[in-house]
């Protein structure tokens, strides 16, 4: 008798939303017919409401799982400059975009189903103990229901699990890792990786084998329930588009994780 | 034997979570200590996240029922010019704002169960067909059972009711009316009133009568579910205090419109 | 005995510094090439500090007078919503962005050698006489040299002169005209122009006879002392030249008009 | 025959425009009366346009000395966040507020003539090299003849000084100094002192012999150009004139260190 196959399966993520009106970023729709899950912005480093409501409505059309990617205030840095807020601050700043998005997508025949952080709140979480609680705080209090997506190994995810939150760790499709298993910083030359093919093999790896190869060689066991794909970068469609096909192709279903 | 009287009763509101950050605006807790309807601002005109977090909380502690005070984006200004937006820019803003607001709420044990315009959004959707219609939408959109404050007469009102919303009109403690049933422009002397007697008896002849005098002796009839009395003025607390006290003593009960 | 012959000369002024952080807006290197005055946002409307420090480097290079250009504050809107502001508070904004520009530019080895309001203030100051004489105020209390760039018959232009400010008339290239000199509004169909050789012999028209045809076949005379043409728009830079080259073709000298 | 007596003169500064529209903080006008220097806002942390040229307006009026107060841009944290940012963003955006208050000066008679960090920033120029090389780029750039005040033994001013830039050093009045010179984190008890006359003594003692008192009692030598007394809290107003008194009393010249 033959055993059991059970479906290796993976999440598609990316940035949406993060266009401020006149000034475009990305191409949405055309992610949205890639991706699984949205992480759309909540209009502190990105996002007009008009564009954030159009964004979750074109997400709910095509059944794409919608998160919110809550930053700092910060339209000026994207978002991409860590800010020393206090802890209080933080969680209020935190439930005030989770629950703005919320509205966004309940009129749009959405939901707000899982809360990723930006940029350098995203990176800052990963360490900064206070702030990745103050992020935690702020999602228990909303819904401890929902779950949270970050980086695997981070205070973040670990704070979150401790409370009882569902976590959703990720990968980076086009990022290199340090032998630990960090991302080599975006600064080091190779960080980003730009191959497709080179992009898509690795993810299929990762998807099916659970290991990723670091920047030294070094087999890294990775847990990844998503895979971030992103959508502001000249290629990224392609990119996108050609990690699906080698997933698809590979046996890999590619899902939402809330399924 | 005697016929029943029905008690007349009515709700008093006031704009509330008004700080932003070091600037403290107003007496919150000594307002709803006085009020029962709270008008607390969502951000784009006033309150920073953590103050309109505790601001819904001490509402919660009260019983003080909570409602989302929408505005232009606009801190600069307070909310207090005219900005020309497109109509469907300002629909996303008030539904990114009731849904902001709702969130900081709900994990206050709050809730938001209705919706003012304030300030120049206020005086737009008077007699501004498409900005009043962009409200209403917005508020449609969120949740139909959500009632409205607004301006007797006002296109805001009626596009509201026409759509079947429930409308709460609301009288100024503290302002002049003209003889057709409008505010005296703020510019013009007189406009604002400022003997809390005064105010007071004018609000008691209100509730009990339905009937306001105008500038030039005239008899209004003016319906009042609600009272507008203002928290960020020198005084304010007293005349808030001593028109709830004259209310009472003339037998009108106070209370939340919405029970 | 040979007539002296007058060389015809026209300044070709376009927006640029636009992009704010992340998001990118024009190619002001490319447009840089064509112009002959840039008129730089301020950081109101669009332009991060850095963006508008390179860009007034980039037009110092090249001999490009820079100019102010003047905005409400309204990044989500691009500065393209009218505010109805005080006076003396958009008086105090305009000096505020006269200011910023100008420290800029000067570290950059370049000047603001002119003032051109953006956007929604740019139409409002065209009727508007209590904002028209407020940036007029502004430009006088920095700087009674500076000249300022507007509509043709606007109350802006009016009223500057009237106080002695030097004007300067300009063009749109790609916009078409009512019979009355009006620009036919961007909604009404045929309002933009994108035939970049109708275009082009319509400003070599207007350079050389001082004519242009309305879009009923009236021949309107018109006073232009510079021409602007767009930088953001798909096609833009491929317009710009296409234009340039037609003038220069036709003997029109292109020259900055501070020259 | 007597020995020539050299007066001893010290300059006094307070942040001062620090309102944003209808949020109003301190009392400037007093304030104005009682320094030498005002540490004036420029938009970033506080500040909006028409509060600036007021108040240096008033400055003007009455002899004080302004200078630029430069911030990072935080409305909603006051400038009292520390922000990572990458220095040549933080150069050009102490360019563009330099700038714009140097606009709001001239105006009003005025003119920038010196300039000092706010907040977060003045904390982070005391130890982040980057940051403070930022800064003095900044001044350098517009004008190396501007000074530039900040914390006797900071980064900000060594690198200042070897650059050139005039450096003022200054004193905090109503701040305990740990045994190395350091302000005692506000966080601490007794790290701010609330008693007019122990300030005032502690700040003559300062001024005629160059030592202040640590916690422990240690005596240090502190160099101090000025005094910096705040204006924004409860009896801020009745201590700076305190202090004021018993300098005068003790025979300390008051004035502005730029004479």
């Amino acid at each position: 008798m033959e055993p059991m196959m059970s479906t290796v399966r993976i999440d598609l993520n990316s940035d949406l939303g993060e266009s401020l009106g006149t000034w475009e970023l990305g191409n949405d729709e055309a992610m949205l017919d890639i991706v699984t899950s949205a992480n759309v912005a909540c209009g502190f480093h990105a996002g007009d409401s008009l564009t954030l409501r159009r964004t979750c409505a074109q997400a709910a059309e095509r059944g794409v799982v919608v998160g919110a990617q809550v930053s700092y205030r910060d339209l000026a840095g994207f978002g991409r400059r860590f800010i020393d807020m206090d802890a209080d601050e933080l969680t209020a700043d935190v439930i005030y975009q989770i629950g703005a998005l919320e509205a966004l997508c309940r009129v749009s025949g959405a939901r707000v189903e899982y809360v990723k952080p930006h940029g350098a709140l995203y990176n800052a979480v990963v360490l900064h103990e206070e702030q990745a609680a103050a992020v935690v705080a702020a999602v228990v209090a909303v819904d401890p229901a929902l779950p949270v997506m970050g980086l695997p190994g981070s205070a973040f995810l670990r704070l979150a699990a401790e409370v009882g939150l569902r976590t959703v760790a990720e990968a980076f499709a086009d990022r290199a890792y340090t032998p630990e298993g960090h991302l080599v910083p975006r600064r080091q030359p190779g960080a980003v990786l730009h191959d497709p093919e080179v992009v898509a093999a690795r993810m299929v790896r990762l998807a099916t084998d659970g290991v990723i190869t670091a920047v030294d060689g070094t087999e890294l066991e990775v847990r990844a329930d998503s895979i971030c794909t992103h959508g502001d970068t000249p290629g990224a469609v392609h990119m996108a588009a050609a990690l699906r096909a080698a997933l698809t192709e590979a046996g890999v279903e590619i899902a939402p994780f809330t399924r």
